[in-house]
């Protein structure tokens, strides 16, 4: 896969989060996906992805991943992204800055990595009074 | 400027940091540089990043940036990575899983912002006893 064409996939990617289409996002991503917040644990496997996301897209009213620069690499096997992540929920607005890389195999992402500071969000979430944590099963 | 003259910059820029040579790698900064380690707040200018640094390239021993992963935008502006930078000192090692982003106009860093967990940082800085803050003036 081209340098562009692996960055439209990931702008294809962040289109189905605004839709917040659940189905539309976890389709994007490889089986065995590898999907890490650093430094919480890495979410392993597209079913476990699914169920981490359901809270946030059934809490949400709206969601906007703000793209301010992407960047695909030569070998078109990784797009990297600087992003302003705007989640907002009844309760009010949550702003993320993050870098994320996406790493992609046969069109599918095998590998999603998001930096950001943790303190940071962690404090904005309970100002909000919110969860970004997967339901109790 | 190319996308890949640009990850070229940046992979120089990585080396001067890898020989610990200051004054190679202010040389790569524009005057009016912006270096961002989110959330604290931005370093303005090249010569305040200069005494930024000066405690940081006095007290390591050794200083890696290992590149992950380096992605020029299309228009040779941006240079985005991944990388897991490393840095020695004689109490220990601290590593600093991080994405960082540089802006490039004619062949000088503008901007250099980096993500990165910040409490992470602070744990391993206290348990090695060592300090990333300019020394008093």
């Amino acid at each position: 896969m081209q340098a562009r064409a692996a960055e439209t996939l990931v702008r294809d990617f962040c289109a189905a989060w605004h839709r917040r289409d659940l189905d539309a996002i976890v389709a994007a991503m490889d089986v065995d996906i590898v999907y890490w917040n650093l430094p919480a644990p890495p979410v392993l496997g597209r079913e476990a992805v699914r169920a981490f996301l359901v809270p946030l897209i059934r809490d949400t009213i709206a969601i906007e991943f703000e793209l301010h620069a992407v960047a695909g690499s030569e070998a078109g096997d990784k797009v990297l992204t600087e992003r302003l992540d705007r989640l907002t929920f009844p309760s009010g607005v949550l702003e993320i800055p993050v870098m994320g890389i996406f790493e992609l195999r046969h069109g599918l992402i095998t590998a999603w990595r998001e930096y950001a500071d943790f303190a940071s969000i962690g404090e904005a979430v309970a100002r909000l009074g919110v969860s970004l944590s997967p339901a109790p099963a």
